[in-house]
């Protein structure tokens, strides 16, 4: 009996990325907390703060994954635009929701800031949406059916996280073993391509390196759900490298 | 006469950055590279080693990009399977070619390496490509038409992109301003909205933060190709704000 392993993708949205301005961290962050959930990430995309662009994205990457996770776009701001093009992405409506400006109020009142029209914008959630806690700054994310809408501030997108995972139902985890080898990449190949075939079970990735001297090492890692037979795995490869 | 500014999409291919195991860094120096070099970077995807899905991301991202840069999966492994991948999805033949193979011979020979028939594979190249200099481990990357396949390890992938960067067209630069308001993002937002919405050939993006004490400040950033018009609009946002 395997459980299998739900799938995802990732959409980061803003041009601060794309302009090479701001540099992701939510993406990794993302993928090591799915792959320690047992949740695999299959795609991850990028694009600007453009209606279309997301839209569209959303409406693609909801096909054929279980779980689309969004970051970013979500401010006060006349480029946050992501809860529209979710709610038109899933043909919901999207209105100013009583919880979602209590969560505002929450936040924002005790500090005795005003719940200015731009700000309100935070509180519009699409109609069936359930909130994401966000305990940094108060506006909320929300999760529509398959999409999960977090924010893009790296703080805020962690703690949103943190509050859903528990909610979401993981696989198995996915483990991984590795091994150090002081040859080149090459050098390990053929032995590693006919073990990989051999193996369909595991997949296993080579990462070339270089020392300051120039000295080539790579690192093989194994991933799969059994952790005997990864380790097996490695060790066979090590007695055929002579390694 | 205004250039236009040519468009690029990217994609970075491995199961190591999916699975968290890898910080993806290519597409990050590829945004600022291309921004700087007067390329708009309009989206980017991540995929992981598997022939179908890289293949249909650069079929997907060819159309409606005047560029295509690829990272990773040309090493000598198994799992390394961009080439074909590329060559496939472009409909041209792909087998070993004597300027690639002597590319590898010129690394390799000096060095005492052997050219196995694994590190051939890193020679195989479509028809009609043109090889991209390697100057860090010997093989080369390629382009072929729009799409630009280089190297997966970031060293390389920077030696590689600086080696094809001047053979492309850029457009004019685009230029960048910023300004720092230590009000919340909220506060910010009317004034801003009000004047995106005036000036339509500047995009604005507004960057919320916190300092350590939970004070908030805001960095509003205009992006376009005249510097006067960047400067004079920040200028203005600061007179209304307050600031």
């Amino acid at each position: 009996m395997t459980r299998t392993r739900p799938t995802a993708a990732a959409l980061t949205i803003g041009d601060e990325i794309l302009s090479g301005r701001t540099r992701d961290a939510n993406t990794h962050h993302l993928a090591e907390s799915l792959t320690a959930h047992g949740i695999d990430l299959r795609e991850a995309r990028f694009v600007g703060d453009e209606a279309d662009a997301i839209e569209a994205a959303v409406i693609a990457l909801s096909d054929g994954h279980d779980h689309v996770f969004t970051s970013g776009g979500i401010g006060p701001t006349h480029d946050d635009v992501t809860a529209e093009c979710v709610a038109r992405a899933l043909g919901a409506p999207l209105s100013v929701r009583a919880d979602a400006r209590a969560a505002l109020e929450a936040h924002y009142g005790p500090r005795g800031i005003e719940i200015n029209e731009a700000r309100l914008r935070m509180a519009r959630v699409p109609e069936g949406a359930v909130l994401i806690d966000n305990p940094v700054s108060g506006a909320p994310g929300f999760s529509i059916g398959k999409v999960h809408v977090l924010a893009g501030v790296p703080a805020i997108f962690q703690a949103m996280l943190a509050s859903l995972l528990p909610r979401l139902t993981g696989g198995p985890p996915l483990l991984s073993r590795s091994l150090r080898v002081e040859r080149g990449e090459g050098d390990v190949a053929p032995a590693l391509s006919a073990l990989a075939a051999e193996r369909p079970r595991i997949a296993f990735g080579s990462y070339p390196a270089q020392d300051a001297a120039g000295r080539a090492s790579v690192s093989v890692v194994a991933r799969g759900t059994d952790p005997d037979a990864l380790d097996d795995a490695l060790d066979e490869l090590s007695r055929r490298i002579g390694g």
